[in-house]
């Protein structure tokens, strides 16, 4: 799944091109680390779901990762998430076959391949006897900024059956969510028979099953399947957890203990990245003096820092943001106010 | 006087358009700012002591201002403020007369014109008298950036004899100072009758007079007097406080309450700006949310700022610099490190 407009990583994340294709960790897309990271777990070919306006972006990445670059399904316009499983399932289910499919957001980081491969294995036996199983991501911090799921009863040593979902929590309620080592952070991957999340969609979301099915037949299919946009208008905008997971019975969570991010803000990527001995994060032609814990990030020219704490900088060939680690959220607000003056530094990416 | 490199307004000023030449604070440069604020005071066409490398852009700003482009003394470098007074004070008396002399640097704010013309007309009534007169900024605040006066008996209302003059002082030290009452911040300003100035640098000072009584003789006119290098490298680099002000028995300073600033640094700009209702001062696109008390200068492309608070933000087409009002002297170190690596952003403007 290669949706979403990254706006939370402007300026260097557009409309045009969303934070998924960007070189933000090393020197790959997180699309193409996405479908690297399948290497070793001998999957299928992967199917990228993805806008249509990022077709070629798409097309480029699985052709550098050696897939076949017409594996795409290229949505209209963005439904969320249930919808765009449903297109996938039913198109991998075209053949008369019923696969088990692992759904990846491609704006993840994962930096202990060989443990999320283990979770992998351990949540496709999980969904070969039925289940539909997601991934909890043993948390490292009391995060604001994720959606937690409540554990219920053991299925086995690193899986649980879930007791529910719960919405991004305060500060002290994310810190009561630590202690009690009962809730992980809900990563938004999963892993299901086809057939198994198609029959959830029946009974919980039926008329987005009949728009998605409706919306198959319509799609034409040239370099990938390019859904038909009358017909998609119609699926309801739901996500997975939403549509299915919040009311099934057979959801269960498998714990993922990976150095997972999802790369979701500046912050995170302060985080993950890599630091120098005053803990800051540094990318490009920087100079600095004096500061600490900072992010600075500069795509073309010199960017100079001094006695600061805490900040982020990303400096574009078009545009400068300057914020902090705490407040880098605020960067919506910006692209808001952008947008409504119609500056095209708020969508359009400069090359 | 049009001397100095700004260091402390980088990336803005540069060594080849140093912050005298940029228009920082409205349309004008601050060099085109001095010569205007002669208007009404009934002086001599000015005459301006630069650095030879800037003399194009003296003789432009000149010029603009409606005087004679040839009125300027050339140094091939600088030797501080007392051999550029020297010379000064020999060309103004080259043909016989004796008149009095106001010395300005070309690098201040002062916003109330008819107070500092007051003060001036003040003080030449002193230097008339034969005083060498200075110009004392009564202090607004607790300032650790500026030297103080320290007044002796008072001559009248507004003028004192000097009792000595300080270095700039730490935090409690300006305190003390602003509550005393009886320090005055030294401005760089001066009045005093040519002769009496030679007079005294003759008695303090005789090696440099005679320097620059050499130099004068083997210098070269044509747009300007060229200070004939050879010679001018024989005389001490010294500031007319430290020649001639220390040591003389003639010193008064005049009390200046003009809106008086020596634009040193960005937190100065910062203090004498516009402000908005948050405390911010704007200059340029800028697109900014929730934050306060900060200077962001962008002169050239979109900048944006969220979240942050007494921050200095400054964006030129090859460079940019981020520090705090508070900790923005650390630029030095930024240039500092910026010629240690032969950058030509530490020194060279873009046009």
């Amino acid at each position: 799944m290669s949706g979403g407009a990254g706006t939370r990583l402007w300026p260097a994340s557009r409309s045009d091109r969303p934070k998924q294709f960007l070189d933000l960790i090393d020197d790959h897309s997180m699309v193409r680390a996405t479908l690297d990271r399948l290497a070793g777990l001998a999957t299928a070919p992967p199917l990228v779901v993805a806008n249509a306006t990022h077709a070629d972006l798409v097309a480029t990445e699985l052709s550098a990762a050696g897939h076949d670059p017409g594996r795409m399904i290229l949505e209209p316009f963005g439904r969320n998430t249930a919808p765009a499983a449903a297109v996938a399932a039913l198109h991998l289910t075209a053949d008369g076959t019923d696969p088990l499919m692992l759904l990846l957001p491609a704006d993840h980081v994962i930096s202990d391949v060989a443990s999320f491969h283990a979770a992998v294995r351990h949540a496709a036996v999980l969904a070969a006897g039925g289940a539909l199983v997601t991934f909890g991501v043993v948390p490292t911090s009391p995060e604001t900024g994720y959606g937690y799921i409540k554990t219920g009863h053991p299925v086995d040593e690193e899986s649980f059956h879930i007791e529910r979902f719960v919405e991004k929590p305060d500060s002290a309620t994310a810190e009561s969510y630590l202690e009690a080592g009962t809730y992980l952070w809900n990563s938004g991957m999963f892993v299901f028979r086809c057939s198994a999340y198609l029959a959830a969609l029946s009974e919980n979301a039926p008329e987005m099953l009949a728009a998605c099915v409706a919306t198959m037949k319509a799609s034409a299919t040239s370099n990938g399947v390019l859904l038909d946009a009358d017909a998609f208008s119609a699926t309801p905008a739901d996500s997975i957890d939403y549509a299915v997971m919040e009311h099934t019975d057979r959801g269960m969570v498998v714990a993922l203990d990976a150095g997972w991010s999802d790369v979701g803000s500046w912050a995170a990527l302060w985080e993950i990245g890599e630091h120098d001995d005053d803990g800051n994060v540094l990318i490009g032609d920087i100079v600095l003096s004096d500061s600490r814990n900072s992010y600075i990030r500069s795509e073309h020219r010199l960017v100079t820092v001094a006695g600061v704490e805490g900040l982020v900088v990303v400096s574009t060939p078009d545009a400068l943001l300057v914020t902090t680690v705490e407040k880098c959220q605020n960067v919506k607000t910006i692209v808001d106010i952008l947008k409504s003056r119609g500056r095209p530094e708020a969508t359009d990416s400069t090359g």
